[in-house]
């Protein structure tokens, strides 16, 4: 579907419930939101779902947001990929023909929906959105815009990753002028950590190796350790990104236990290496810069497999 | 001086030496070779001096640089607030008149050069030689965009910090453009770190102590135990935004030894509280959310002093 028919399609529908992928984060919130407040705005009735509720963390997104009581009429899917995401709460939405509209900018997209806008070149969907509102006549709000940079912001890293456009930029910069207090946003979304947080890297500076002339950093996390050391498993997520920060080090692979001699590897690499061909030895795949792949075995074994691998990249 | 005049000023002028803050950084020096690339571009004869030399982490920014013979004829200082930034090697430069150009961005600009062109609501010393650029007649070339856009980043933090202005985003959205590998320079900029800054960081959160039901947290960093732990002291530089990283901080704290009974505080605060306030009291000063002050005494009598002031917030 075409930007300038989005537009009409919003116009002419009404009640309408707005989806969010499961595990939210500032993208497909920043996303849920802005739109119901811009739908809201127009005077329609709009609200909000996601399976696993709204973490607090993004409270400022919906902050004052009250669901509506309506008969639901108009369905829409905001950066949601592939129905798989909807969670167990939002499953009915999976069947063919319950979602009227999907906005979203993952290559990968499925088009699941009726309508589909997708840009897999667009920085995230709230970006998507901002280009959406630009083009309507109504102007976008202080909440709105709120919203929309949360998205942006999240999504690109606060503008570090490659995958930020001269459109990101441009629409940031508009974003900014609406009093939205974006310096207190990215600070709660990049530089605050909690206590437990802390401690998981505290634990990842402690037991991160390093082989091959320095070049490759291995972080291993067991059940057994991450138990011991009494930290909340949540706070050993997304840690993948520590191996690879480190001076010098060209390919960053961390292992975490899943079950008894199942370990989940994720790989990080820079510009010199491929990631996703390291990972498709074992059948894994992904990105060039960022893949995974899971090993079988003893931790023994599975740490022999990963230095055979790394021996053979030549570093 | 108006901007206009400072591009009439470069086409009449030949022969010159672009000085840059000692301790340099990445607006500085990003000003500095910017500027050298695009006087050299107009063929213009021009070399970049550092009291300290140019560090290998900025290597990118000079890369094929070479320094050029000529008897200087015009001197630029660039992000250089006061003439004591000169450093050592430079000292020449603070007498009177040495200077004919200043362009800079911080407000408190001591106005030392011949002409100067301050602008301290500008996100970097970058952006004015963006402005500049633009009403001058030459496009931006690729080196000089790599200069102008690490500025321009790393003053703001990413784009992160309050000093973002629309313009600084409206700059990097036309930058960005120029094939500049802006993912591969923020990564260099902000995720990168040696091994030393790791530990560094690690001893941080060993010797963090809560107080005020968690609101404050304090970091001593005393002689005796830098060096106990082997850690190079350069690591420990630029550690006091890590006490106010933690969720549910209000007043971050770090307390370093310069001398026996000599205590350098480093304060950061959110938005509730008022850091210049907080070290006032104790001669010192700075700005609202990062300020800084000395106490004199025992690690115990600044600890207790410390903890009084900090009781009196009523956190």
């Amino acid at each position: 579907m075409e930007l300038e028919l989005i537009g009409k399609f919003l116009e002419e529908h009404d009640c309408y419930t707005i989806l969010t992928h499961k595990s939210p984060d500032g993208d497909t919130l920043g996303a849920g939101f802005g739109l119901c407040a811009y739908l809201r705005e127009m005077g329609k009735k709009a609200n909000v779902r996601n399976s696993d509720g709204f973490p607090e963390r993004y409270h400022f997104l919906y902050e004052g947001y009250e669901p509506q009581e309506f008969e639901e009429k108009c369905v829409i899917a905001v950066d949601i990929a592939d129905t798989a995401l909807l969670g167990r709460e939002l499953v009915r939405y999976a069947e063919p023909g319950a979602i009227d509209l999907c906005i979203d900018h993952h290559i990968s997209n499925q088009h699941y929906a009726k309508e589909s806008y997708v840009d897999g070149k667009a920085s995230a969907a709230c970006l998507i959105l901002y280009r959406l509102f630009k083009q309507m006549a109504r102007p976008i709000s202080r909440i709105v815009a709120v919203c929309l940079y949360t998205g942006i912001a999240t999504d690109t890293g606060c503008f570090k990753y490659e995958n930020t456009t001269a459109e990101a930029h441009i629409a940031a910069s508009e974003l900014i002028g609406r009093d939205i207090g974006f310096a207190v946003i990215n600070r709660k979304m990049f530089d605050i950590k909690s206590r437990g947080r802390i401690q998981a890297e505290k634990f990842a500076i402690e037991n991160m190796e390093f082989v091959c002339g320095d070049k490759c950093s291995i972080l291993v996390m067991t059940t057994a350790m991450m138990e011991s050391c009494g930290i909340e498993p949540a706070e050993f997520e997304g840690m993948a990104s520590i191996p690879l920060s480190v001076e010098g080090v060209e390919i960053g692979i961390t292992v975490k236990q899943r079950h008894e001699d199942v370990y989940k590897l994720s790989v990080r690499t820079t510009e010199q290496l491929d990631a996703s061909a390291f990972c498709k030895q074992f059948g894994g795949g992904g990105h060039i810069r960022a893949a995974g792949c899971e090993l079988h075995g003893t931790l023994e074994e599975v740490r022999a497999q990963i230095l055979e691998a790394v021996g053979r990249l030549g570093l």
